[in-house]
């Protein structure tokens, strides 16, 4: 598949990782074109023979799966600019909407979930929660204490999810589909209080959750 | 320490048979004394030794620490109903306020947790969030794929958290403190997902929460 990450961040590096180690074409594209170029030229190195790309926004909403590895609400917006041109896409967004002025709730209203403001911002694309319980340290990887990551997977398409739920298996990673795209209620939360007690639980940022067994 | 749990439930007999692994005292109560007779007898045959006996709701609530083991809103109602007798005490709610009709949503509204509703019910305890991520069977054996269980707390007082993580900890297990009661918001709200996701996974309800490393 070509696979798309919109952002040329840490978890961008992370997923687009596991992406290539899963023999995936990989296009990056960041609204400052030089980072995704950088990080394109950063893995290609690393990983000799595969296909990875800097892209314009119109390549990188031509992908089979589009990722919105940006902080929200930033990843909504930019998907709702891109609009039309994300119609019948797999959309996957791996957002955490801390708080991060308090890092002690989320920004988005109880009763809802970054991922389903975002399917709201893009109603024909399939939306599908994933990757937002998983740290960019252990994507490097892929595991965590010798076991593949957990990747839980939410959205309302059936085909969606089953298209993540392989690209995430040809990475390496464990899919676990949870079902609608409202589990990701409590995906963000769990995540919230998973970093939120980072620096009370002594975990430096490469844990993960996990459902054993 | 003298533990009295509340309720003679599958969830009670898991708890209780940490805890007197532990070498805790134990001391069980149930609305229908002859239940809470019944597993104090099993779990005495079973574990020789053992200090275990039914009580009744005075000398349950007597105890060092109160495990209320019992489905929301039950719990709440007995919390409320011992009132004074809770003064000071520790007292854990392991509830998960699924609604069981649905099984598509939590019964208390978004925003608050049954351990805060509870909290507010006895205002003068110190409730702690514990145990609402461990299954019964994981808990029989104290361990899920060859770990010990993961056992979330989370309570506004700290030598309270502390006190119940000292019981964690001397059952076996490994305790997590993740902070304030309101954190019990994603933890209950994690394990409505954990099991209400346990047949699309096809986990048997012997599944643990867990963060690795």
């Amino acid at each position: 598949m070509i696979i798309s990450i919109i952002g040329a961040g840490n978890m961008a590096r992370g997923i687009g990782t596991r992406v290539l180690s899963g023999g995936h074409s990989l296009r990056f594209h960041d609204r400052n074109p030089g980072k995704a170029e950088e990080l394109a030229a950063s893995l290609s190195e690393a990983m000799s023979g595969a296909d990875v790309q800097a892209s314009d926004a119109e390549g990188a909403a031509a992908a089979d799966v589009v990722v919105l590895a940006l902080p929200y609400p930033a990843g909504r917006e930019v998907a709702a600019s891109l609009g039309a041109a994300l119609s019948g896409k797999v959309v996957v967004d791996i957002s955490n909407p801390v708080d991060f002025s308090t890092f002690d709730s989320l920004v988005v209203p109880p009763g809802t979930s970054a991922a389903e403001e975002i399917a709201a911002a893009v109603p024909d694309a399939h939306v599908v929660k994933a990757f937002n319980t998983t740290f960019a340290g252990p994507l490097a990887s892929g595991e965590v204490a010798g076991r593949p990551l957990d990747v839980f997977i939410a959205g309302d398409d059936d085909a969606a999810r089953e298209t993540v739920a392989a690209v995430v298996t040809s990475a390496g990673l464990r899919p676990l589909d949870v079902g609608p795209l409202r589990r990701a209620r409590e995906l963000e939360a769990f995540q919230f209080l998973h970093m939120a007690s980072q620096e009370r639980l002594g975990l430096g940022w490469s844990s993960g959750i996990a459902l054993l067994p």
